[in-house]
C-alpha cells in the first residue's frame, strides 16, 4: 500500500483523475480530506510498484509507501488524530468523552434514571447493553429489540446519544436503526463477518480489544472496517488477560499510549470491566485520562446489589459525580476538557 | 440445574411422563439415552427445590443437583465419554482419530492431491479451510462457496468426511450443506450467535478452545452448543496465548487431559496451530495422544512454502505418513488404536 | 495471626508485660507504635486460640484475628499507610517522591552529571545500578564497589539518598555501608534467603514486584522482610510480563491501586522498565500519579544511545524536567506534591 | 563469539597451542572434547575478527561464528545432546531417567520409605529438598542441614544419587558436600550469582525454568554456569505461568521440544509442580516422555494428605508404579528405555 498526498488547492476534478487512475491500475483508492490537503490511500498488492506513474501528476505532492501491517488506520497514513461525532458529541478531540450507563439495560425505568444521573454528572454518551455476551447460555441474556427501544427512547429525552453491542452480523442493521454508535464487544474482536458489516454501515463503531489481543491485531481489526469504508472508529482499551487473579483483567494503559502514537484513530478505557472491581473503577479511570485517553466507558447502576449482570464492578450515581469530578481535573491539567 | 437418572428398562412412556412433568414445571429437559440407562437433564433456576416431585416417581432412580456451572457437557451430568459421529468415523471412542489436510483450500487439484496423501496415511477426515479467519483484511479470505464444493467432491472422491469452518451464523447453513462437521475456530469460541446456529442443527461441532479461554469458558462455550439442542461436540485444544513467543502459542496439555476428567465431550488437539512450527507438529502430536487425546487436526500441505497461508506450521505428506506411524505405536501402548 | 491492640496511653512497662506473655506461649511479637496507640502483632500456629488470654488484660483494647495470608503487610494489621524514611525523604506520605538515575553507574562524571540534573528537576532520591541483573553473562554486569563509592560520593555532593540494587545476600553488608536504601530487584523477589538478608537490615528496602509475581505473592516476600525485623519496605510496580510484545512488559497499574487498599506499605511505580520505550514514560508516568503512587522510578541518561544498558528507554534531562513538570500538576490536582 | 572446531587425531599440544593463541588475543577458551573431534569457543567481543588467525592452523578443520545469544549451550557450538553423569546415571542419553522423591524432606523414615519405594519401581535419582523456598514465611522452610545429612545417608543405602535445591549462593558449599546434583530453582532461575556459584563447582546442575521465562532466558542462564566452567547442566520445563487457572501452571512442552533443537544439553519435565494436581500427574508424564524429554522429575509421597509441603500433587508409591510402567513402555516405542 502507498499514501498519495495531493497538493493544497487540489479540485474535485483533480482528486476524481487520481482515483480513476488508481482503479485503472487495479487497486482500491481510500479518501481521507484534511483541513488543508486530501491525502489518498492506494490498495493493493504491489501499489507501490506504480509510484512513478501518480509522482509523475502535477497535482500530487508525495508518494510514501506505508510499512506497517495496518495501513488506513495507522499514522504513517493520517497525522492528525481522527475525530470521530457520535451524533453531536465529537470523540478524539479537546474533550475527554465519558460514556455511562448500566451494564444491562434491564427496564425503562432503570435506563432513565441512570441516564438522567450519569448526565447531571457530565456524560455525553449513554451506554447500556441490549444483547448481552455471557460466558453461560443460563445468565441473562439482555433484553435484545426491546432494550433498544428503551436505549433510543432515553436517548431522546435526555438528549445522550447511544451506544450499544451488536454481537451478530444479522443484528447490525436492527442495532443501528436505534443506537448512535455500534460497539463490537472484546469477544468479537476477531469476528471478521461482523467487522465487515459495520464497516459497510456509516454509524460508529467503538471496538473493543480483546482480551488477549495484541495491538497489532487490534489495529488489523479495525483496519477492517476501514477499508470496509467505515472511518469512524473508536477504539477502546478495556483490560487484557494476564496471570494476575486480583483484579478481573489487567488494564494496560501502556498499550492505550503506544496506539496514540501508532494509529490517529481516537482511543478510550474501560476501567469498569477490566478491574471489575468497584473501588478501582475511580483510580483507574484518572489514570487512563492521565495516560492521554481520549475518553471512558464506565458502568453505573443506581442499585449495583441488585444489577442482572456485573453489578460488582458498577459504581453508582453519588461516585460517578465524584468520579467526573476527578477526572475533569485531570483533564484540565493536561489541557483538556472533561 | 439436576439430573434425573431413571431405573433400568424404563420405558418410552415412562420416560415421556417424567418430560411432562418437568415442562409443567417450566424447566427445560435433556435427554441422554445411554446403553443401559436413560438419563434427564433438569435446567432451570432453582429445579433442585422440586427434586422430591422426581424422586416419589417409581421410574427414578435418583436426582442429583449438578454443582459445577457447565451442566451439560459435565462428567456429573453423563459418566461415559460421548461418542461423536461424523458421517461413519467415530470420534470419542477407541481409536485416536487424525483430521488432517491442507489450512486453507486453494484449488481442486491441492485439494485432491493432499486428501489422497492423508488418506494413505491413515487420516479418518479431511480439513480444509473454506472461510478463513485472517488477523489482516488485505490477506487471503478462503475461496468460500467454492471451496467448500471442492471439500465434497474430494470427500466424495476419497470417502472422507470433511470438517471446515463457518466464522459467520449466515453460513452455517451453506457449510452443513457441502460439509460433515462444523469448525467453530478460536477467535468465535464466545461468539454466542454462532454457537447458539450450529446447536440449532444436528451436524458434529468441532469447537477450538480460544487463545485466552479457560477451561472452564470452553466448556460453557460448549455447554451453548448443547443446550441449543446439539449433543455432538468434540473440543479440540489449539493453544492458548502466553509470554512466550518462542512458538506461536503454548500447546496446553495439561488442560486436555483435565478437561478429559471434568467432561464426557470428546477432546482433540491441534499441534500445527498451537506452535506454528513444522518441526514442532510431530513431537506435539505424540504428546497429546500419550496424554489421553481423542484426536488430532494436522496440516498438510504438498509444497508448504507455496501455501496461501500457515505454510510455515504444515508438514509434507511424507512427514504425515512419519507422524502417523509414531503416533500409532503410541496409541497403541494406551490400548487405542490410530 | 492476630493483632492486639492496646489502649491509648499505655506505658513501656505494659507494653513490655504484654510482649512477655506472648514470648511465654510460645509466639513472636512484632510490635508498631502509631501515633496514639500500640498494636502487637502476635505470630504463631494457633495464636488465635490464646485470644482470651489477653482480652482479659485491662490494657489491652481489642484482640483481632488477620484473615489474609500476608499479616504485618496487611491493612488489617497496620490501617495507616507507613512512611519510610530514606534519609530525610519521606516515601509514603502527602509527597509523590520520585527516584531518578542512570541504570548503571558508568562512571564518576556521568552520575554525578545526571545525579544534578535529576535534583534540579525535583528527584528526591538518586538511583543507579553498581550490581546489575544482565540475563547475558556477556552483558555489562555493573561496576560492584566502585560503583558503590561513586553513589556514596555523588549523595554527599548532591545531598541526595541514593538507592541500589543488592543481588546476593553477601552483598547486602556492602551494599548497605554506601546506600540509603537497598533495591531487591524483579527477579530476586522469590530469593528468600536476599529478602531475609534484608530483613535483618534496618536499611530501607525498595522490593520491586516480579515478573510473574501475584499481588498475594509480592506481599508475601514483603511479609519475609518484615517477619525479619525491617518495617521500612517500600513496593515497586514494573510491569507484568503479557503476550503483549509491543511494550517490554505490561504496567500493572490496577493491583498498585489495590495493593494500596490492602497493605500499608507504600508503592511506587517504574515506567521506564515496565515500558521499555522513551516516548511512554511520561505518560505512564503521570498515570501512575494518578492511580495513586507514592512515587516514581525514572531511568535518565544524558546520552541514552551510549548507555551501557537499557538506554532504549532512558529518558533525557530535558525530557525528565518535563516529565517532573506533568507529574507535579497531577499531583497538585490529587492533593500532593511532587 | 565463534567455535574452532579441530581436525581428528589433533594432539594436546595442538590444542594446547590453540588455547594459548586466544588466551593472547585477549579471549576465553571453552574447551569441549567429543569423541572424535575437539571443539573451542572462543569468547570474547568482535572474536569473530581474528577468525582468519586460527583458519590459517593447520590443526584447525573450521572456525564458524555463533549467531545465537546463547552460545555454549548451543547446538551450533556442539551438534551432540550433552550426557551428564550423575554419579553413575547418565542423563541426555538413550535413557529416559526419573528422578523421584518426596517434596519437602520430613524425617529420616518418611525419605527411607519413600527412596525404597521409588528404586523398585525404577527411579534412578533421589529427589527430596531441605531448603524449600516458600512464598509464606510462615510456612515450613526445610530441615536444612539436617535434611541434607538424612538425603546422604538414604542416598548411601538405596544407591539412590541425590538432587536437592540450593537457595543461596553460601549454601551451596554444604549442599555439594551431601548431594550429587544442585538444584537451582523455578524462583532462582536468574538469581546470576547463584548461577555464577554453581558455576564454579563441577556438580551437575539442575536448572529450573522460571515460571515466567522465555526459551531464550532459560538458555542465556545455563550459559552463566557453562561459561562460569561448570557443562554439567541439565534443564528442566515445570510449567510457566499464565491465565489458566485449572492447573496450577501450564506445562510447556513445545518449549521443552523446541529446546531440544536449539540446544546440546539434555532436558527433563516436572509435571508435579507444573500441574499441582495428581491425577494429571501420570498423563502429563506420558506427554512429556513422548515429546522428547530426557527425564522426568516426580513427587511422590506415602501419605500425601500428611505431607508438609505440595500434598496435594504428590503420587502414591502404587500411583508411582503404574507411572513408571506407563512411560516405560512410551519410551519403549521411541526406541528409549526408561
Amino acid at each position: 500500500m502507498m499514501v498519495i498526498t495531493l497538493k493544497p488547492g487540489t479540485t474535485e476534478k483533480g482528486i476524481e483523475h487520481v482515483v480513476e487512475k488508481i482503479k485503472e491500475l487495479g487497486f482500491t483508492p481510500h479518501i481521507s480530506r484534511g483541513e488543508e490537503r486530501v491525502i489518498i490511500g492506494v490498495i493493493g498488492e504491489n501499489a507501490i510498484r506504480s509510484r512513478e506513474i501518480f509522482e509523475a501528476m502535477f497535482i500530487v505532492d508525495s508518494v510514501m509507501p506505508i510499512s506497517r501491517p495496518y495501513k488506513l488506520v495507522s499514522r504513517e497514513f493520517k497525522g492528525e488524530t481522527t475525530v470521530v461525532e457520535v451524533k453531536d458529541v465529537k470523540v478524539g478531540g479537546n474533550e475527554v468523552v465519558v460514556m455511562a450507563g448500566p451494564c444491562a439495560v434491564e427496564n425503562r425505568e432503570q435506563l432513565l434514571e441512570i441516564a438522567r444521573e450519569v448526565k447531571k454528572a457530565g456524560a455525553k454518551i449513554l451506554r447500556g447493553g441490549a444483547f448481552k455476551p455471557r460466558s453461560s447460555p443460563y445468565s441473562f441474556q439482555g433484553l435484545g429489540e426491546e432494550g433498544l427501544k428503551y436505549l433510543a427512547e432515553v436517548s431522546m429525552i435526555t438528549e445522550l446519544p447511544v451506544v450499544t453491542e451488536a454481537m451478530d452480523p444479522r443484528q447490525v442493521e436492527l442495532v443501528i436503526r436505534y443506537a448512535d454508535m455500534v460497539q463490537v464487544g472484546a469477544r468479537n474482536m476477531q469476528n471478521f463477518d461482523l467487522l465487515k458489516e459495520v464497516g459497510r454501515s456509516r454509524k460508529p463503531v467503538l471496538l473493543k480489544r480483546g482480551m488477549a489481543s495484541t495491538l497489532k491485531e487490534l489495529l488489523m481489526s479495525a483496519e477492517y472496517i476501514l477499508s470496509s469504508g467505515n472511518y469512524n472508529v473508536i477504539l477502546c482499551e478495556r483490560g487484557i488477560r494476564t496471570f494476575e487473579d486480583a483484579t478481573r483483567f489487567t488494564l494496560d494503559l501502556s498499550t492505550l499510549s503506544l496506539i496514540k502514537e501508532l494509529s490517529h484513530l481516537p482511543i478510550i478505557a474501560d476501567p469498569s470491566h477490566a478491574t471489575g472491581k468497584r473501588s478501582l473503577v475511580a483510580p483507574m479511570a484518572n489514570a487512563a485520562v492521565a495516560a492521554g485517553s481520549d475518553g471512558l466507558m464506565i458502568e453505573v447502576h443506581s442499585r449495583p446489589e441488585e444489577a442482572l449482570s456485573d453489578g460488582f464492578q458498577s459504581v453508582t450515581p453519588p461516585d460517578f459525580h465524584k468520579l467526573m469530578k476527578g477526572i475533569r481535573s485531570i483533564a484540565k491539567v493536561l489541557g483538556r476538557k472533561a
